[in-house]
């Protein structure tokens, strides 16, 4: 498997898959279609659960037709679909958003298609989809949790999904696309809707080196803002050296380890950081959890925002009452589903602003674990790719990419 | 000692101290004062300590005199003072904000006077003060903490204090006005400026037996919100059903114990209260912490807000990570020390708004533990009052009510 790291890699290197400097001639491109019923019918698999569990216990892959699209259905193609911690978590099913069991897959009971990102192109769609302006060879996500991207194949309508418009598309990679609208959207509304920072004010996040955390180092960078960045403590102190350094590229100007946040010392530390505190630490972005992210809300500046989107380490959050009475910290939750669903049009302008960034050569991929998913790849071998994003921490974001399907 | 309970008793029990209804000659009817010195010295005795400890250890009677008061100064006779559980914090040297050590009061080591909260008369102004509209007899109180409200007698200038116009005070006891900046206030804007509760919709608060719980019950009530109120569990089962049959009586919707809280039904029992919840849960009070606190918030409908004003279990709060981010539940903290610092004019309008309530027979006094401090109680009895909140649940708020001083 080939684990690359992207994020301090020059442009050109970060955009591998379907990129062009002119997307009308993005479809010709794209690696070959494995074959075309003369009939229209499409063969697809996909990673399905008929049951919740854990992801090797319960996914296999499975095998369908998908038939000609008529009226307001189209035919989906995938071209890059993650792996996010909650696509685990809702195979597990201790995730809220429930994807959706069906028989339409040919199946006698209910199977459900795991995966919630992912971008796919159009290859055929009935005439209700093309007076929508839609067009085969258009790029499109997913509007929602819950559709199922970890396949080759989809039927659709409209309401399932946003199309990525010609403009938006120019020079982006089916990786770029397929991966913008979790984390770097998290980070994006996280650093803006808690709290206005001014130029020249901190956040301290953990998680640094995550997908969300390199988003907002870069968005944070981008809009003035001074960050304080908490990485996991690492035995091999040449990779956390090598971290650190990779982060502060990034656009970080403090990195620091979880074993350094909880040090005696840090106060003192952070003063300094923050010229005596004059430039307030005012926003805290959490998905650690534990006693890790208590230090942090203890660096926060008074009538700060404290903002948790994960648990990584899988234990609560324990807040001393002085820090809520005395010094008026807000704990908020921020979850990137419930967002898009209240503000559609916001997260359109939000992702179209992250791809402009990216275009520009202002926003750069987060590292990521290709896993090539080709007509003939096995299911076992996906699934254990899963097993291993589920067991560990990967060398970069697990991505479905597809190859000849 | 006197131990009764008057937020169930007629209003004109409630008010004893300096009730007239007509508030010009309300001086008159005070307790007479015991003693005026020929050349307007003021004799006077005050709780104070030198360094921070437990009460009993710490406090002393000390007595000084004060000088006839010139230009801006004035001299003040308290009538009122409660003890506040934030005052034994401050004594004991774990509250933010700390007393007013000095060498003013005759000693050679600075001390300071304890209690935050209270109110006094004016018994002697200079000019100054009287320029700003004060005069002999106008009721004061603290404008902020610290100034030390366990005393007989101060002097202050108008920067200490506010003044209780003559239609504020009228038909306002002493005990009234001496405990309406604290608690009352605490629970009128922890009602109103975390969200906007509609009529129907429900709060649910801990502690509702406390002075801030009675005042939010009322206050809930008449704008028109539903409340869930949860009180400690008692051996006393008697004395538990008494407890919850007196607050429904002040207008709460539903009184359960911590231990059913806890209990396995009651979410089904949530949902029959507020109509298979049509009506949200949308705001909670705590000043308890730990799990009861925590099993609170499980109750909140989604997007709900958390206010935390106090700890008295002294345990943190846990949070698991999908109540933030899968719930929205937002967590805040209240302290009304800063809420009036940051507010002045509007805590004016609150402490109008609540006596006004109070004049109508709207609102009713928390049950009041009565402490006479006469100009010849001893020191070791006012301190063993003051051993008696801090050990245990009075039977009622401790208030110092000074008589003949």
């Amino acid at each position: 498997m080939a684990s690359k790291f992207f994020s301090t890699a020059p442009r050109a290197v970060q955009t591998r898959l379907c990129r062009t400097p002119n997307s009308v001639s993005i479809a010709s491109r794209l690696p070959q279609r494995r074959y075309i019923s003369a009939y229209g019918y499409e063969q697809a698999k996909a990673l399905t659960f008929s049951e919740y569990g854990e992801p090797p216990s319960v996914l296999s892959l499975h095998s369908h037709s998908i038939s000609p699209p008529h009226s307001n259905f189209m035919t989906l193609r995938f071209l890059a679909s993650p792996i996010n911690p909650a696509d685990i978590n809702q195979i597990q099913g201790v995730y809220p958003s429930k994807p959706t069991f069906t028989t339409n897959l040919g199946t006698a009971n209910p199977i459900a298609v795991a995966g919630n990102e992912g971008v796919a192109e159009i290859i055929a769609l009935g005439e209700g989809v093309k007076k929508e302006g839609f067009k085969k060879g258009d790029w499109v996500f997913m509007k929602g949790p819950g559709f199922g991207t970890w396949r080759t194949h989809a039927s659709a309508t409209t309401d399932d999904v946003v199309k990525l418009d010609d403009q938006m598309r120019e020079g982006i990679s089916a990786i770029q696309a397929g991966t913008v609208s979790i984390n770097p959207c998290t980070a994006y509304r996280m650093l803006r809707d808690f709290t206005t920072l001014q130029e020249g004010e901190w956040f301290i996040q953990n998680g640094a080196n995550s997908g969300v955390g390199r988003a907002a180092i870069q968005l944070g960078k981008k809009w003035g803002y001074k960050s304080i960045n908490v990485i996991r403590s690492r035995d091999d102190k040449v990779k956390e050296e090598a971290m650190k350094k990779e982060l502060k590229e990034l656009g970080a100007d403090v990195v620091i380890t979880d074993a350094e946040l909880q040090s005696q010392g840090i106060k003192d530390m952070a003063k300094e950081w923050t010229n005596g505190g004059r430039a307030p630490i005012r926003l805290a972005l959490n998905c650690v959890n534990g006693k890790a992210a208590t230090a942090m809300a203890k660096l926060l500046s008074s009538s700060s925002h404290f903002v948790t989107y994960g648990a990584m380490s899988k234990q609560p959050l324990t807040i001393p009452a002085s820090m809520f009475i005395f010094k008026d910290i807000h704990f908020h939750g921020f979850w990137v589903s419930r967002w898009a669903e209240k503000h559609p049009g916001e997260k359109q302008m939000t992702v179209a602003d992250v791809l402009d960034m990216t275009r520009k050569g202002e926003f750069r991929d987060m590292p990521v674990d290709e896993i090539r998913w080709e007509w003939e790849s096995k299911g076992d071998e996906l699934i254990a790719k899963v097993k291993d994003t589920l067991e560990g921490y990967r060398e970069g974001k697990g991505v479905f990419v597809f190859g000849k399907t």
